[in-house]
């Protein structure tokens, strides 16, 4: 797609203004790794889109796109020290590479410089942009916690599960959107419409996420199957089969997501089959469709030419058919 | 002091306030009991007390005060994580009563929280004030790398020691002050000055903080004496005493700073016993005349009353005669 493409290059380009590596060199160069480790830009690619289908001058949403994609990045590598987890995309993460305290502290100086960032954007629109990224900050904060409660809890509900991604990490994708429409001037109403097509939009994005983990071509997927199974994640997928299953099924269930005596590929083996008996995948796509129509219904409402909605519409639909 | 205690008090009821704890309450806990353990809240006082020199309304610079004390307190959660620091002002660190994990994640709020609070401030003070917060918090983060590179650094010399400090504690004192100048709408110059002031009575601040470690009444200091012996950190007590000292002296330093055979209290008495030996205290002391004297000749600088000065110099000379 030509305009994701453009807008990736004007991103990329940006950050590699931001990444120069200044003295301590410990601090910045984590930071620089960090922010160039090739992830796909999504959410400034979205904020740039959003404004430009607002006809809203798209060089003045670069700093609220970019300190959305500064802040994401931060909290991934916070969440990879908590989340104990040694490679991402491939690579190793922060923690990994250096050490904790170096994950630590190189992830709040990103975190600080993404509002530094925001602060370049016009007098009129800061006031918003700065409510909008802090209040998503803490929302980021609250579903990680969440996310981090659910490991140790035995009865959580597929409502909990959609709470936690739906904080974790649908709205972030619909804060990146808003961000957009905030800078070109659209109106509450389509502001609010925007955010709510990004919400939807990030909760079927999420639990596309949760199905590829199982049923995907690992070399398109550039990672192992099943690494929810292995690290023992509640993901919808683990939930649902748990909702459907008798008691015996059940236990096998918990057996393989929680004993580490069982090996990667027979916990893998035995859960997707449990997964396909059930049926957990098609209940998955069900949701997902709920969730992608939704988003639409917010889509269409916005007062804009339908012609205009065309790289949205685009995008969106790349993201819930992609198999990777 | 009449006003520093009012101003505590409302800056008391503002923290109760913003520390209600939420669900999930393994993230509003610790944000609670982080920024209720007691400091002296020296930051946000200075802000409100620069602001109300400048004439400024007082009210209007609470979310900046506020956000300042909320960052300050974020950074102490974070580095007793990083410096693995059990206690704090006698109390259980936050990791330590709950664990690293709820230290990044309820620090990580804390400081996203501070955004939110600076937005409630003036349209027209909302840049200049998270430029200065953004700034100030990347430069804190630098001082904090720079610290924890010198602990494996034998060649720290005392210029490296005095930057580290600026940057980790003396910018943060500096900006509270310019905060409060902001807000007041004070001239460049008067606000310039203003920072300055606090950059240079922060440096002082600080060594006052190094001399009371090893020199101070354990009763009134509420902590046990050479806490910075034992830790083996390069203050500047240790970096002045080991340029004074002959090579046996430096041999008997170092050994006594890194060797985990020997007893706390050996290592304290013969490092105080050299210290005062060779006179660093007297040393010490001078370079705080010296700082307190370029910090006293930039608020003299400050076009406004004499008589408007009056809490903030009493609040310096409290700071830099306290013995705790």
């Amino acid at each position: 797609m030509e305009k994701t493409a453009a807008y990736l290059k004007l991103l990329n380009k940006k950050i590699d203004e931001i990444t120069l590596v200044k003295e301590p060199k410990e601090l910045y160069e984590p930071m620089a790794y960090a922010l160039t480790m090739g992830g796909k830009r999504l959410r400034p690619v979205m904020t740039l889109m959003a404004c430009e289908m607002f006809r809203g001058n798209v060089p003045q949403a670069l700093p609220a796109a970019l300190a959305l994609e500064v802040f994401h990045n931060f909290t991934l590598v916070h969440d990879d020290i908590m989340d104990v987890a040694p490679l991402r995309r491939g690579k190793q993460t922060v923690y990994k590479k250096w050490n904790t305290n170096i994950g630590i502290l190189s992830g709040d100086a990103m975190f600080a410089k993404a509002f530094e960032i925001i602060a370049g954007s016009g007098e009129k629109t800061l006031n918003p942009l700065v409510r909008l990224l802090s209040k998503v900050a803490i929302e980021v904060c609250e579903g990680q916690q969440y996310d981090m409660n659910f490991e140790h809890c035995t009865d959580v509900s597929i409502a909990d599960y959609l709470m936690m991604i739906r904080l974790k990490t649908a709205v972030l994708i619909a804060s990146s959107l808003k961000a957009g429409a905030i800078v070109a001037g659209a109106t509450e109403q389509d502001t609010n419409d925007i955010y709510l097509f990004g919400e939807n939009l990030g909760m079927a994005f999420q639990l596309k996420d949760d199905i590829l983990d199982i049923f995907s071509d690992e070399k398109v997927f550039g990672k192992k199957k099943g690494g929810d199974i292995v690290a023992g994640k509640k993901t919808y997928m683990f939930l649902k089969a748990f909702e459907m299953a008798n008691e015996d099924t059940r236990k096998t269930l918990i057996n393989h997501f929680t004993n580490t005596a069982i090996e990667r590929d027979t916990k893998v083996r035995v859960v997707t089959a449990i997964y396909e008996k059930l049926g957990v995948k098609k209940c998955a796509e069900a949701l997902i469709d709920e969730y992608s129509e939704k988003a639409l219904n917010h889509l269409k409402s916005i007062r804009v030419p339908e012609e205009d909605k065309k790289n949205l519409e685009q995008l969106s639909k790349e993201l819930l058919l992609r198999n990777f």
